[in-house]
């Protein structure tokens, strides 16, 4: 058994690594729109609306737009599909509250009692595409206790991009070694193991529906994990 | 009496409002130094230390030198003032730790128990000119819980420059009307008000030793509080 990394700040990915968006956003769809007599495929069109996600940030991480915070883009893509799906009429404050599904998102259920462990030994804090705000509403709904909000409103860009990274280590006074980039992507842990951070991948594999995501990692990372609980283990080890 | 203020975040002054530096860092400095048989006025070494503090920042605040971090500028002027107390030869290793004694100053007696009623109704954040990394170590010295940590770090910039109180409402989706401000400086709140942040000022008379502090504020302020736990009175009145 390799020996577990020694690091002192622990950065996590957010939607589908700390919270179930899908689960949520199509529940907080259901709620708001079966009232008014809409009939859907909830599910799809949580995914249609996650399906725009990166399109929406690429504009800024490509330097065509100055940095807008994931509310807006969230609010955007939400605009944008509402048309496949009948919705185009759709009132505003309904548009309003449907686009704050995605600051009521619950934790997967090893998340909170995997986090207080972690927390008596490291930093904590989410590095996510999620804007202060959000992240704040999470915390709040799902009593996660952050010793900061790191993030693309620090760094007002979104990841990839290596700054992200590079400016959360910084804001702990850490060498990126120091630092672990937690999440459920791999492209994510590729990114953060080019600027030297070590990585840690957790399996969610229904983060996109049942059977539809990343099971295991398709690139090399210092530990591999089923949930946040055994990476809690594996960092006790 | 006049009606409350109606805001959704309190953001937090910490040097002077929520932490005593002055006996903190005297007392840090005593425990370092006495034991290497120096004696000195340690409130006085306090001072010399603090009465760098605005010249420092004010280098970045006039664009004369790319944002670093508190950190880096408290170091900094350690090694200006340690001359004047004759430790020009003092080891690199005794600076870097007496240079932590701003990451480990307790907060005055009433301010963890105002602050856990202002959860209850509040977001709450710092918004110092303190770095990220010290914010941290502060709030877990003190069990401070933040929604989330704004100030210098985020807006790469210091106090009182208006971008810092911008951004700050701006993180929590909030109009600057919706926020306050909460120091113990007039000259701070002077600055937010004038972004259009509402401002409550807190009495430390003692912030530079016995006396030397501001009773009341000399501008004019939303609120003005004995301390933290008469603000939340008045925000709950």
């Amino acid at each position: 058994m390799a020996k577990s990394p020694t690091v002192k700040a622990l950065f996590f990915d957010m939607f589908g690594t700390l919270v179930d968006f899908r689960s949520g956003v199509a529940r907080a769809a259901e709620q708001l729109l079966a009232p008014r007599g809409v009939g859907l495929d909830w599910g799809a069109f949580a995914d249609a609306w996650r399906g725009e996600y990166q399109a929406g940030m690429e504009q800024i991480r490509a330097g065509r737009e100055a940095y807008v915070r994931l509310d807006v883009i969230h609010r955007r893509n939400l605009d944008r599909i509402l048309p496949r799906f009948g919705l185009a009429g759709l009132d505003e404050a309904t548009r309003a509250e449907l686009n704050l599904a995605w600051h009521r998102l619950d934790a997967w259920p090893d998340v909170p009692p995997a986090l207080a462990r972690l927390r008596t030994r490291f930093w904590l804090a989410p590095l996510s595409n999620g804007n202060i705000a959000l992240q704040a509403d999470l915390a709040r709904h799902n009593d996660f206790r952050w010793d900061a909000i790191l993030g693309a409103d620090l760094s007002r860009d979104y990841k990839p991009k290596p700054r992200l990274y590079r400016d959360a280590a910084e804001a702990f006074g850490l060498a990126p070694h120091d630092c672990m980039m937690v999440a459920c992507h791999s492209s994510d842990l590729a990114s953060a193991a080019a600027l030297g951070l070590k990585t840690a991948h957790i399996a969610r594999p229904d983060e996109h529906g049942p059977g539809k995501g990343e099971r295991a990692p398709n690139v090399p990372v210092d530990v591999a994990a089923a949930d946040l609980i055994a990476l809690a283990d594996a960092l006790e080890s």
